[in-house]
């Protein structure tokens, strides 16, 4: 059976997480119930709507869920820690993707705003963004199709930048990889990046990070 | 054996053209034998300098050859056309490619520009081109890596875009597929792709395009 | 969210368009009652029936749509340009793509000819049609399988073509690569290629290029 | 050891055949010595002049070698046979494998026929063979980029048609992938396909098929 | 429109024949109506239980529908043609593909014999089928997983063997790749192949062979 | 720097084995003299002669180099333990494979016989040799192409059966995946499988699995 | 039909299993009907509920199904044999296919323990639990996504270790290919693989090599 | 031509670098010669031995090359910055991309150490680099196979870790994409990844990070 993790976060600074699209319904149970009781703060990522629905209203009310997202969490209330991280995403579909990003973000503590429909083939959108993008200590970039927002950003922008490459699109954008490897092969320095449509991962990455803030390690 | 058409370029606008790179030595030889004998204007694509030392001296003295393009033209002083082409590139690698492109217009009697190393990572150098580059009739942008430049260009140019992607750089972007994805699913309305280091294709398409000037169709 | 770009047409000659394939319906109700509100004109493709159905009756309603290409409009009476085009479709199974392209075109004010059912096994098909065919500025050549007639055509047409491959087929049809891969590498001489069942861009490639009619650029 | 299967031409109508490409020089001393010494007809393919130059001069002269498909012979004069196949190859690059095909065919007692550079992007070169082509029994297509040329054989031809995908090209056409794909979702009915570059194997399946002229099966 | 090619059997000895995967209602009503009033004798492939379903009862009642290779014809009663095709397919799941070749056969007026469960994991099963496999003028090989079936069958049948590998199986062998890679490199001699879950295509293949019987071409 | 792992071999069982590749002339030396100096058995695999001639031929004479196999080994004198391995070969080709595996076995103290040319186009070849094979403990397939031969062996015989699919062929063979995945879906059951050409590995997994020998574990 | 092979299981010690994912309904019905009647113990993998629910109720009766694993059996009480397995799977997501290994051992005579949750990101669960795993004669590691706990369990454990690669994850992981290439790169010696999500056969090759034990081969 | 960015390392922290595999001897001499006259600190990557023994003496004389990492530096002594950097390599062939990101990082003025050999195959030297792991700011990891290192070392260590698949490897693993979407889909939380062999990567990502030291930002 799965065994959370019950103190991950104080560890590893990383939250204890579960992601739910290949699990069944009983396993969920199991693991909502266990992370409640043993007041363990935890967020679920993937958690369809119909997931919800199938679960035992008793253990659907000790989550917060949230829709755009598709993310959960339980002793979701940690204290704020410092650090700014703006994520940006290209299209409005990406927007999923970009506050499950946010969304771990608050469940660690940080503060995130959230700027979509910003893709290059409107570049006047994103320069008028810009200043907005340039306060943030962390920029996590959100984009499908070929992700051109990415090599665009890390032209424009000294912070660290992790790309989140997303499946939207069809034909050779299908399924993400065009967006990945365009991410990878940017002609910009120094962009980091993550598994598609990881919203979640980016924002871990970001936690790393800021624990740099401060210079305390 | 090869026989040229030797009146392609009357009919049809496009150049008679001989891809040379997996021909052997003895078919090059009959080729270029014939279509100088014949008179018939003929450029010569992906001819290596190793198969250029290889000719016999006589033959290879007919071509009017093109190190950087690795091209060579027969018969290939054409009349001057109307319209105006300009080759965009984002990087030096890209250059061979670029020329191609250059060669293959100037051969069909084109006027072609080219600018290289604008690269997205550097917008500011591609801003400062951009007035030449919205003069032109039609852009080709060559590009390789994450060919972020083509939905750049996309959104800053209301010419038609013909998107070359190259083989040029490593890792996932190895031969070229990730250039090739990424222009496809361009985020960019209206851009058009041929294959990976085409530049003669791109070209040959512009050849096309330009026959709709003046209206005379 | 997504902020409308409600000039862009008078400004590229590009459509505002939505690709409504990944979008929410709560999304999808904001777009459509902005742009209507805003007076803008507007396309929407990939607008699924069950889309359109799951739309509250008002919104529905601003609508223009059309069940063979799956798109809508809003605020569609565009003026009309000059400039032809002949849409040429392999199969049956490619009409959606194909009336994509025609819906797309008469919302850019141009006018547009669909052709279908004349794939390459049968020659004496295409051959029937090619007077109609050549009479175009512009030829939009839609196929799926191995999308064998954008080579034929590419050698019987002296026209700009855009070739669409197409998702249909099975096996190493699935999918749309084998007819995206055999348009990149046609032997016909500069065709020019856009996303697979990308019938909306190849329509606005042939918008830039229609730009060209007249020389007023 | 290779041991050779000295009667195998007798039995299935297959003859001994010996892929070289992957051979060290060692393993074909001993091959071709045994097959020379016992009598056995036997046919060597992707012998490359590299390998025939480090053989012992003495092996080397057993066998009869045609550099322009780079295969060769020992023991090679079979009886002539009922049957004539036509090898049609789009490109001048493509000659290696329609020779090799030839070859393959000719060492089995079977006449062939080679016909280059007929590629649809030129249907009136196709046109003016195609007499020549519907007089065989059976065609083997030979093509590389994209292999229109297929399915217009398979609508303009009702004899059995072996499609040989070649590895020529660049881009999207590298390997042959695109040509194999093209050719396997060919739009015409009852083509039948080999690996790439595999003008043996076409010969050999004709060899087959010829075994039921005269209804003697 | 899809425009029947109604004498094509008579031109070619190719069915008329139409692919219903992805066809839409209204296509196929048009379709069906057209062949049936005009008197052409036609096969439908792919055509689903839920596409049947939805016809108007009276169009359905048209077609001689068979659930087990989900295929249908109309005017389908043809006159008897010389030879024999053993259809041999490896394991139960690959029972739809073979049925669909067995009626493609039956519907040009040929014989087919149809033997299931013969993988090579159970050499004794295919020893027991062998002499009547030997029998037949043609074999069509239906295999999935790693279509070992082929090459063994390759080594003991002298006749013309056309392969149709499946897409049964999961994890490597999803969609039929493997197999059909298996297929094209069999070490076996002459073996043919055409696309996944293709029987239609093997079937119309021995036709085109068939036509050899007899030696009257 | 390699830090030796020196006594592995007795901990695990797996050998010192140390993947010449890629690794540059100065790493090899220092890695051959640090473990001849200690005196580790050590197993040295895909050392090119190349590699070897650059080698100060003091370190080289450390080495017992194979050149079927292009393995070396240093202190290789293994005591002698239970078990009997069958190395079973489908082609000439896949010699260098077998032969490593073997020479791996031989490091390593087992015993191993090695058996080529046993392809399945030719069962009869493969039965003359079933009985030595079936008196192994172990049986390793080696097989490039379709690598049939494992399905069949998968089916013959009871004992572990390890396949190794090698990168002989070309066109869709070309590298090995298809022999892999071909192992990989194979229709026996039971049947494991290891990376391409790694006769190495499959050598190892026989060394673990015959630590059960005698019931000892 | 499928003819099931009724004394497999004594001969070879593999089970009779029936795949019934690609199954009919009908298919499915005869072969339960035909096993149960025969005596014959048989397996049943990939049943999935909705088919077990579509059986009629007699026939369902006859099998003993396991939800988790989605197999059933019919005289499934095998005589118990020597060898002790344990299944070590990384996350709960891949206990469907870890409980499907162990169910077929069990059908087979076999012991299996399974250990669910000790992905490589927490080693200390892992490491709690070596003890047991270093225990058995054979681990069976189910893995997906990046499948590091093979390469980490390779280097820890001495027994034979069978990976099993998992469809778990999404992105790049989608599928379980990112976790086969991982397993077949491993950088532990002599690890084996079997496909993707094959449960089943990973015990079968358990199954395989505990007939080693006793040395009684 | 290449226009170099002579104040980019002022303005974004990153360091001017000229990719060097596809340029051309005639490019590279402009461009050393161009920054080595302006006096701009520049970073040459992937330039090979044979590159610069092409460049004339003069021009090779500015530069500071190393061969471990085929990299070069023109005004190259940088004053430090704060923060210290791990670079943790699995194997000995993986130390040309771990030295070339040590190299980057020197140049830009940070410190760097390099562990090489602690892949997980060997726990126990994983564990006793762990304390001088832990006390960087930053952990870059660098890995070919299966990068399983990537996924240990992501639970062990709560600083950022930024991963670097490389080629490394045969069969599966060549060309690094089994590395890659290992990395990428990697069990452990915050893990980030860069292109395949993108040392120089990796360090720019540090630096940009290491900007967060301090929380001057």
């Amino acid at each position: 059976m799965h065994e959370p993790d019950h103190d991950r976060l104080a560890r590893t600074g990383m939250p204890e997480a579960v992601l739910c699209s290949s699990k069944t319904a009983a396993q969920l149970e199991v693991i909502v119930s266990d992370l409640h009781d043993a007041g363990t703060p935890a967020l679920f990522t993937r958690l369809s709507p119909e997931q919800l629905d199938r679960m035992p209203r008793g253990l659907a009310s000790y989550l917060d869920y949230d829709d755009a997202s598709q993310t959960a969490t339980v002793h979701g209330n940690r204290p704020r820690r410092a650090g700014q991280v703006c994520v940006v995403a290209a299209g409005t579909s990406d927007q999923r993707v970009a506050v499950e990003a946010a969304r771990t973000l608050e469940f660690s503590g940080l503060a995130a705003d959230v700027i979509v429909d910003v893709g290059v083939a409107g570049l006047w959108r994103l320069e008028a963004c810009l200043d907005a993008i340039r306060a943030a200590d962390i920029v996590i970039a959100v984009a499908g199709l070929d992700a051109a927002l990415v090599s665009v950003l890390g032209g424009l922008v000294a912070a660290p930048i992790v790309a989140v490459p997303t499946s939207v699109g069809y034909g050779v954008a299908t399924g993400g990889s065009t967006a990945l490897n365009s991410a990878l092969a940017s002609c910009a320095q120094g962009v980091v990046v993550v598994n598609i449509d990881n919203g979640f991962g980016a924002a871990c990455a970001a936690v790393r990070m800021l624990g740099l803030l401060g210079g305390d390690r």
